[in-house]
């Protein structure tokens, strides 16, 4: 346990699980423990096994998981007051987790103990002694969570202090400084951690919140004066405003500050890692995430895509692809034909910037923008208008018609939206119709319904994202609207655009590129294996 | 313009227009700086006059605008090399921009003067000396943006240093550190910082980047070693991972750090401005957002629920009112009935805040916000939802049916949507049916020509504005969507608001209530008329 320096501590199966729409099936835990162990995560906090009987159900099927780098902790609290520990049901459940690292939190703030627990200083004293010198002769390792511990040391600083050295005393071998409401500042944390570093032989690790947005920053600084357990949640999610963001944390310690933490390989995993437990918690990953987000290295302005071109550093802090991610020109009105060339080049490596058809591809983005499209992130689109303008592009179908029928019927709430569609493919004709949640949906099923006959990989392709727009909302329900859509397979995720004054046609514009794209993704992957 | 001592600069239109995804109109720019004005920002950054006509038609426009606090800034770059300042297109843009402040941005990294802009280090400083010289010759307040300035620093300290001096000595009011692809450290930010402190006279401001999820720290770093302008995004909207976040740094620097750069009134409008200009931008505010997201006070632990009924700031770093957020807790919605009663109050003066039917209608409008309505200026619909609670309500028309009828016809590219209705009023009967552009707009064309038999006064309403809202989009096109349309008969506007799994029935609904809304202001306007 002791190859790094400092220790990466995951609680995104506890404290991440408090987070706004947050809810773990058991199969989701054990896959992200998964992840964790291949993120090479050294603790591993998964449950608090005493007051919920989910997790007590997780930590007997985890030990049958072979785990090759983390430890699974188990997490609870201190003993009731004024009982036995022999006694306590949570701590007996704590024991029967069965793990080999347990964490125990609490109160090292005056108030707290008074207000909240309501009883004396001395006897939360006895809580956290008792309990934490319990769970040594039990043979565990014991880390200390400090909860509220920074409001702590400026309500009482000798009182807070003396819960950390009971917990010390007793056997713990690191202990934790919480800043649990999230409302210390970067200085603060510096300093009060610099102070008990002074005072303490154990480990010190760190806990942080981002109710002010420094959550990272708050980390950082403790780890600069000595700090050498870093909580947080991988992805940033948790209570309130979330946890301290592993995702952004690691790379800076690894990359900034020279903490060996991680190796290389498992750093160039950071953005996969990330994205795949944004999926099992069904969130989307912030696009502006640090590192890891869809456009942490996108760059708009001509000015800097031309720039980042001569000289990375410019826009960019690191070299995207340490952290698995991958630079991205937006292609927008602000950007010239240097950005769409970046974009040919990546389809047709072998192509001259001085190319005609460059010039046409450019010529035609620019009048499709004219005419509403935006095709920053839509990057689906932009490789089918470049293949069509190329002339490297063969449908993959024929529409031959379809209808939108909506009915609002005598006597019912309810709408009702059916969609009819008719195609051909290579000559077969297909009709087909489906019932959806409004006109759109209706046709997304339809035409998926008619398309998997003939493809039937489409089944793997489900939409993630639908935004629309209104352009010039002025003119009312006649107005331009914009549809953008992201679809996933599981494996990759992309987005198309589709403009019109119809959201039905936008929507379809959109829908069709979407397919599209994957199937020629599909047969690119297909050539690249028999080759 | 000394009222405060640290200066809040907005980039929102500038900077954050680099954001993925950000695309402001005209008439969103000014709505955004009339925002920015009543937050009592100091100074707002509009655009670049010199690089796009569509600025500059802005900053023509904005002379017209009466702002109360806010300096509208034109944003600029150094002469050409080898050029005259008088000569230079761009500058001369700047100055028609017709604005008492001016930024200039220029380069303080060696690097980038070599390999980037491919001059030499004399010339940039020329470059810098005679741009400055020549804005406050025709009667400029001229910021001197030092891009790249950290990475400058640590390449070149002298050189760094010199082209701050050369803004400094050629009339620059203020010189900003720009830290321009966000790597920089919070405590290389601090010492950096301090060290060009102790070298200039005039003040110092710092632009950050979130690229390591730091801006706001880093921003609270600089500040705290003496730097007087802030500057960021609103919402923290910018290139990949965003500019420095407002809405985070204005309460952290009015509560924790005691500077008085807003008055209390307005920070209590934080939230609402944030989610404004998010709502402007087409993006949503994320839940989990510093002080102003939907989820910064909400508590879904039952420990921490009870902690922060017993002690608020167990879990609450401050109090959410103080930035116009509030505590939710995730089991239980809780009421804001004294709002609620001010609108009752409205349309029923006598009423007493203590009558049953103000607790109904909170409950009402509760349940619809839960639903994903919302009524932050959707009055019409409030008046309606009060009304149909509280009795004094009876619907102008009975609907019997409607079809919305969609077709993409063999060999077009036109797709023709058609809606049919069937209405009745006072007994009488009335069948009708429009072609429109989308479902929508048949739909809204269809039962204006219906109702206009017995309500002719319809004839004068149009619809002003029309928006679709996706509110949980990952759900694609299953997600509900929220509709708000905005109308006016040419004396009055009002907006009303429709939330469906459909479109079309959400904007159903809003078209309805738009309608009705219109009718009873007619009737009370005959009634005032008449006594």
């Amino acid at each position: 346990m002791s190859e790094h320096a400092v220790k990466i501590f995951d609680s995104t199966l506890r404290d991440g699980a408090q987070g706004q729409g947050i809810s773990f099936s058991l199969e989701d835990k054990i896959k992200i423990v998964k992840i964790l162990d291949e993120a090479q995560v050294d603790y591993i906090e998964a449950g608090n096994p005493g007051s919920n009987p989910k997790d007590m159900e997780f930590f007997k099927q985890i030990k049958n998981v072979k785990l090759n780098y983390s430890n699974i902790v188990a997490f609870g609290s201190t003993r009731r007051q004024k009982s036995k520990v022999e006694d306590d049901k949570n701590l007996k459940n704590l024991l029967l987790a069965g793990t080999d690292v347990v964490v125990i939190f609490g109160k090292s703030c005056d108030i707290q103990v008074t207000d909240i627990l309501k009883t004396s200083l001395e006897e939360n004293l006895n809580m956290i002694k008792d309990t934490i010198a319990y769970l040594c002769k039990e043979g565990k390792k014991v880390i200390f969570d400090a909860e509220h511990f920074y409001d702590g040391y400026k309500s009482n600083k000798d009182y807070a202090i003396s819960t950390l050295k009971f917990a010390q005393e007793s056997g713990a071998e690191v202990v934790t400084l919480c800043d649990t409401n999230g409302g210390t500042l970067p200085e603060e944390i510096k300093n009060i951690t610099e102070d008990v570093m002074n005072q303490l032989v154990i480990d010190v690790g760190v806990h942080t919140h981002n109710d002010m947005g420094m959550a990272v920053a708050n980390t950082i600084m403790a780890v600069n004066v000595g700090a050498k357990h870093v909580q947080g949640t991988f992805i940033g999610i948790g209570e309130r405003c979330g946890n301290a963001n592993l995702s952004t944390i690691i790379p800076i310690l690894k990359l900034k500050l020279g903490h060996d933490i991680i190796d290389d390989k498992q750093l160039a995993n950071l953005t996969k890692i990330s994205r795949y437990i944004a999926e099992i918690c069904n969130i989307t990953l912030q696009d502006q995430s640090p590192f890891v987000g869809n456009s942490s290295f996108a760059h708009k302005g001509g000015m800097h895509i031309d720039a980042v071109t001569k000289s990375p550093k410019s826009y960019e802090h690191i070299n995207p692809e340490v952290v698995g991610n991958r630079r991205r020109f937006l292609v927008s009105e602000v950007s010239g034909k240097s950005t769409i060339f970046q974009e040919v080049k990546k389809i047709f490596p072998s192509i001259s910037k001085d190319n005609n058809e460059v010039q046409k591809i450019t010529d035609k983005l620019k009048e499709l923008e004219y005419e509403g499209y935006q095709f920053e992130g839509a990057e689906g689109t932009v490789e089918l208008v470049i293949r069509k303008t190329i002339g490297k592009y063969k449908p993959f179908f024929k529409l031959n018609h379809f209808k939108i029928i909506g009915e609002q019927p005598y006597n019912s709430e309810k709408f009702i939206s059916t969609a009819v569609i008719n195609i051909t493919v290579d000559g077969k004709n297909e009709m087909t119709a489906a019932e959806g949640e409004g006109p759109v949906n209706a046709l997304d099923k339809a035409i998926r319904k008619a398309l998997e006959v003939f493809y039937p990989e489409l089944k793997a392709v489900r939409l993630v994202d639908y935004k629309v727009r209104v352009l010039d909302s002025e003119s009312a329900t006649e107005a331009k609207v914009r549809v953008l859509i992201e679809s996933t397979d599981g494996i990759e995720n992309w987005s198309t655009v589709g403009v019109s004054r119809d959201v039905i046609q936008a929507s379809w514009i959109a829908l069709v590129d979407s397919i599209e794209y994957k199937l020629i993704k599909d047969i690119e992957r297909k050539v690249k294996a028999y080759f």
